[in-house]
């Protein structure tokens, strides 16, 4: 299959420029001037299919390194399977994820790697691959970590958060660090204080603040911050490289700013919430379904912020400065019914999580739209960074020969209203929309997952299975 | 004229990979996968030139975005002629220099650039394009400045320092980057505090200390910290983009992160002789010609620091965390016999310059030999950058369809032993190098400018009037 | 003359404690614990008279370091003569002031001085004494600077701002620093970038923004934070001990923390207004008489600032972490009428400056009053360390045997309503008060100069004359 | 028992003066001019002793803030009882010890300080205050805390290190922190990362590792930068003030000053040791008795640190800049036979502590000598603000009426050669000295406590028991 790719605009992390792109079965062949032939050779006419790009941008597939498909969580499991989660992504322009393997507490760590391979395999839509969470860190789980870059998985999370369940204390994080400054694979922290947090959330409950907004209350800025100096200063003792997930605090993002600043290998996500939802907001949600417990929707961690404090302006600033090099979605869909609704009466029992592995892409452009960053930033930080960070470059993340034929067209002219409400159908398995509403003027008209056409318009041609996993290299920033 | 370079490895700002490159006539046509042929289609039978770029980097061609040739100062000239200049630069792998035109004091802006245009029209190896210096700002300067981006030039120098001569007081800088914040144009400025300066070289010169040495002396970091600091505020109040030449002091790029930090867009190039060149080998340098006035070699404005006090280290800090964006040379060669010399027995009177157009590219791989930087760094902060920074995007700094064939053919496993002495020939038109003694274990194998191989191996096939004025657009890095 | 204190809170910089105070002609003999005998020597039936100071707290007089009594400025003169703000200073519990005396441009240094000497000998209420202006650096003068300290002067003032007036270049202010660093004297500085802020007053006038509101947009804080920093670096290279002066601005505050940090011997005092006062309420105010230009009262500079930007909140919070340590007023008054009205079209014209002499005692004890500061830092600020930042230690600012009997006894329980209008008439020679409406919880009751009562209650008990000129040591602050 | 002290320079935290100074009984009466008369009476002949102090400095005497008499620790217990302690204190100056009364694992809070009153009533030679160490944060634990203030107990210590000993966890501190902010106690802190350490410790053994001066390397300063920015984040949530002990590395010292430079009620001490004392003498240390393990002398938590790395050089500055704010000892002393050689071969088993109490009046005025700190600063480090931070002021750490009457009369032309070998005695219940070979150009000459004179040139004439409990209050630095 032979696919030519013709006036479109390719746009890279570095620039823009009028380009053809053909692809000769799963990868990208040639990158050409214009004009559908090479010396005379006539190209169009020796391909299987022309895709006239004219008026759009051709852009590397989205790269989502943070997903969590299947999870389970607080009693129940996120609610997108990966072929639902998957199709998703693939509707809004991302051919890849990443999402994280599970050692739960007492289980070894490749038991827990299997059991992802199995939810996994044959049902993606598009490639996928596996970071690892070390649930457990112990002797045994520290020898485990070692092999993993064999299986292609080159970075482990661990939580400073989630006491009892995935917490792993000061000690056991300087233990896996090591690990990570021998290997070079990446140490992923979930940065917040949770020891403190639960005993806040307590209190609050105490005091019968039971609502949803109070879980943000809860999850103060001050604890995000001093997580994320204090794996700052592991990482700066071990040597290990370091990524921070899902920051929000813009005190965590001077924390960062100020350990790069002084030359130290730590990089770090935000996600679309931080980006465009805020605390205000929660506070007034109500609906006549849920009243106050609306607010559910957006029950995260880290926490949707205040906007008044600065903390959205602080993120879209950091993503320019590049204190901040990324944008993942951490997508951990809940329905409100059944799942959210467990924390009817209680905020501390709703499952903590936001769909939008699927908006991701069309959430960020907006930003572009907005003069919040420029158009080769947006390709940078949902694709060719990710792509760097985590070790997929080379087959994910650019439009080059010899890479993965994984290819967004993205129309500028295009419209997109995002929601689950009436005549608006996400792909997500959700009964709602934390993004409902949000009205983006760009569009996803096409989307190629390894030379194949899976997104055609308005029309889904993908089929479960599409996905393989790729085993990932060493981060590309490591110095 | 077609030509394919073969089986080389093609390495950007954000990777690398093998591939093909095609250039038909001036121009980049393809980038393909490696094999010479496309859809069955023998491309290597249908070029005129194929080169074979096996076990070789194949990267854009170096932009030097910081040259001063035939640049009259201190009662002499720069002795390399835009010439004897660019024919070097090409010799070492940049095909772009940007020179700084001149308005002396009292001079009309367009009168001043178009001097230069009679300078180097006709003469270049290589393409070139014009930053402009303002040496006065007047009212009708102001009013000229505003007409430099129809003339492709956009982009303006003012100087903090040689008060007399191209100093521009506070009250000049603020007007000038009113303009700037106006229209985009680049606001270069030339950071240190010359009254003071100047005040410390009196003192010395009265306390008898009138070696070369003790230039860097008077030229104290806290006069660049300062100036740095200045100029950052006065484009912070209007709103102007800022970039600082040759960046020297480890202080002056804790005032540049710190604007960078809050999102300011501030940007700056260090030289190759403050990553590699210290002021204590400065003092230690004798010779039986010159004796300790040798150090007259390495007398440049910012001077050279002090490696103990950890402004070395700070500089390819700098580049890792991208608080300084770029490496040009601020090229100003002057001879030691004839030039140099007018300042035996005062050290004020030795023309300030080093040339190093010839070696940037080189003395750069060094560092990633070192382990300092990244190979895409490399490419990045010689070439992409310096093209993005300047609008010089699509033409230059990149290997994409469509840019200009400005492409050099590294061999990693070359060596080149830098040098003026004894069977050690640089090309540029001095009487000694700066860098004596420096090997490198890398070699520029192939040049092309503008598709016509310029050097190959050690032939030069380029010839004087090959290289073209280049008009160039705003920065890319403006939002 | 003999006369004791007894029954009050004696308060210190350090604390507080019972005690009677007594005081043998001008100095102080004795502080004894309450009871008004010693060993069975009955004290009270010993001396003249006796102050019962129970229930109000017994304090050193305020030393306000920063007064321009009778200044030329703007083509008229400070409305205060030395007799007229001496008397109000005192009726205020001020008991030293340290007036400026001026070395105009071409004028001798020891002239400058010996003209203040004139105006103020035999006028003053209160002891005085000088700093010296230095508004000419030349070689003469730098040669003049160093005989200040044998007439007890041992300060000097340089201003950034005011070109062709007051201002020295960096030039001039790095010599005067290195004099200053010779002989431990202390360097102050008018900290605001003069030339640029000319320009902007232009570009302003211009557009047609001639009230009073727009001196203060002109005075933009950037250029009070870049003037703080320049003057901080210029201190830093030459050694001198830096004092700033009337600081408002939080960023430039932030900029003598950073110093402060580091170790550097830089001070900085705020003015009441800076405290209590906004660029907000300046832009409100109106008035019938006056309309928009009622504004004027409090053109100053540097300016009132954005009370919604946190500079206010910054001042007091800088005098609780000791970033800045004391509060001078920069008393420097002008009647609305035949004066600031020189400004009417055009706020340049406008004579910069507030009276505030009488009154900084009460307004920050007023700080005490809301919790802002401490009682022991109101004394600290306003008087302690004002006599040991400028050499008074010993005689003035403590309570100790053989200081001067400058003593304030305050009641916590009196009250004080500021101002002009209709019954309440202040003792400053100016047709309006720019503290109108303040209401003070607390009152100046009794105030003795060298142990005569020269504020009894209501009643001014002193005379023209009674104030004597003080010789100053160098900083006790120095290491 | 009236006494006059005559003739000396009475220093202050604020200044010094020439002044008598009376004592009736055990508090001071009296500051008087020099002369020894008041209005005529003769003081002189009306006291029962006169005491010359010409030519000496006659001060408050000094308050240590942190000592550990008898403190159980690792398998032994301090060496110096409160008898032995008390008096080596009185030697050297001191007229107030703050001991840590210890709540242990378990234990009820009441019962720990129980029997810390046992230990000390009846035994010592000056006065003491205790602080509470809360070693087991439970709700009981939190109810009894509030109770402590009425007890005089203001201030209580937590541990972030020693985890299964004193350790607290954050929520264990965020809880105890609530206490301190609603009841305004002072949360003092032992900032160091104890689980990580513990690795580390474990680590180095199990390389081989063993000797004392792996316990510096082990307890690295990244822990305590990282536990020293946790408490402060920790307290800036809660609103607790806090108070971080010995600390010894210059990154935590930045964070305090960080901190403080926003405002939070924040304070710290630093040691002698860690002024003087460093790992590279530590390293360095050997003796025929006792090999590399002589080092073991100097094995205190926190360690000493790399004085290359500037550690001491920051201790010093910090004192001088104020974001230290006093010198404590953190004594604690233990005999190399039969306590410290417990680590012969692990130096884990090293009883940690070093004895100093003797002599950090002496050591902190060989600081005055070289020029580190002011005389006045001297007074105010070692003994005014320790009793206004720990709410002693009024009784101690002042020369007032009203004061108790502890006061030092030290002779700046005495000599003292601090030491354990031969001709030199130290009265600390020590085998051996920390401070072996320190030559102070001072000396401790008479020493009162309440009225007493209990040192007398080279005699001692107090008695075990002179010393009573002391309640405090609230810090006065509270705001």
């Amino acid at each position: 299959m032979k696919t030519l790719i013709k006036n479109g605009t390719v746009v890279t992390a570095t620039g823009r420029s009028l380009a053809d792109v053909l692809i000769d079965g799963e990868t990208i062949a040639a990158v050409l001037a214009p004009g559908s032939s090479l010396l005379g050779f006539d190209i169009a006419s020796s391909v299987d299919t022309v895709i006239d790009a004219g008026g759009k941008y051709v852009i590397p597939g989205g790269v989502d390194a943070h997903t969590h498909m299947e999870l389970p969580f607080g009693g129940t499991a996120a609610s997108d399977t990966f072929e639902t989660g998957t199709r998703a992504a693939a509707w809004g322009g991302t051919t890849t994820i990443i999402d994280f393997a599970v050692q739960t507490y007492g289980q070894r760590v490749m038991d827990g790697l299997a059991t992802w391979h199995q939810k996994a395999a044959g049902n993606c839509a598009i490639d996928y691959a596996f970071h690892q969470i070390i649930g457990d860190v112990t002797d045994d789980s520290l020898q485990a970590m070692r092999s993993l870059p064999d299986e292609g998985i080159t970075s482990f999370k661990l939580f400073m958060a989630y006491p009892g369940v995935f917490m792993s204390d000061d000690a056991q994080i300087f233990k896996a660090m090591q690990v990570s400054a021998d290997t070079g694979m990446m140490t992923m922290m979930h940065a917040e204080n949770g020891p403190v947090i639960d005993v806040m959330v307590k209190q609050l409950l105490e005091q019968g603040k039971t609502d949803p907004y109070y879980h943000g209350v809860a999850r103060a800025w001050q604890m995000e911050e001093e997580a994320t100096h204090r794996a700052i200063m592991l990482a700066n003792l071990t040597g290990a490289p370091l990524y921070v997930v899902h920051v929000s605090a813009k005190q965590a993002v001077e924390q960062l700013a100020a350990a790069r600043d002084v030359g130290q290998n730590v990089f770090a996500e935000t996600c679309p919430q931080y980006l465009f939802l805020s605390m205000e907001e929660q506070l007034g949600a109500t609906s006549d379904e849920w009243g106050a417990f609306e607010g559910a929707k957006w029950v995260c961690s880290t926490p949707l912020r205040s906007k008044e404090e600065g903390h959205q302006h602080a993120m879209w600033q950091s993503l320019r400065t590049n204190d901040v090099q990324m944008v993942s979605t951490d997508h951990c869909p809940f329905c409100m019914k059944g799942q959210k609704d467990l924390g009817l009466g209680d905020f501390s029992k709703i499952p903590n999580g936001i769909g939008s592995v699927e908006h991701r892409m069309d959430l960020l452009y907006q930003g572009v739209v907005d003069g919040q960053i420029s158009l080769e930033r947006w390709v940078e930080i949902t694709s060719t960074t990710p792509a760097r960070m985590f070790g997929l470059y080379g087959k994910k993340g650019v439009i080059q020969p010899g890479a993965d034929a994984d290819i967004v067209i993205y129309d500028p002219n295009g419209h997109t209203s995002i929601g689950y409400g009436e005549g608006k159908t996400h792909h997500m398995n959700m009964d709602h929309s934390a993004w409902e509403g949000f009205e983006i003027d760009g569009h996803v008209d096409t989307v190629l997952s390894r030379g194949k056409v899976v997104v055609d318009g308005n029309q889904y041609l993908g089929a479960k299975g599409d996905g393989q996993f790729v085993k990932r290299g060493l981060s590309q920033y490591l110095i």
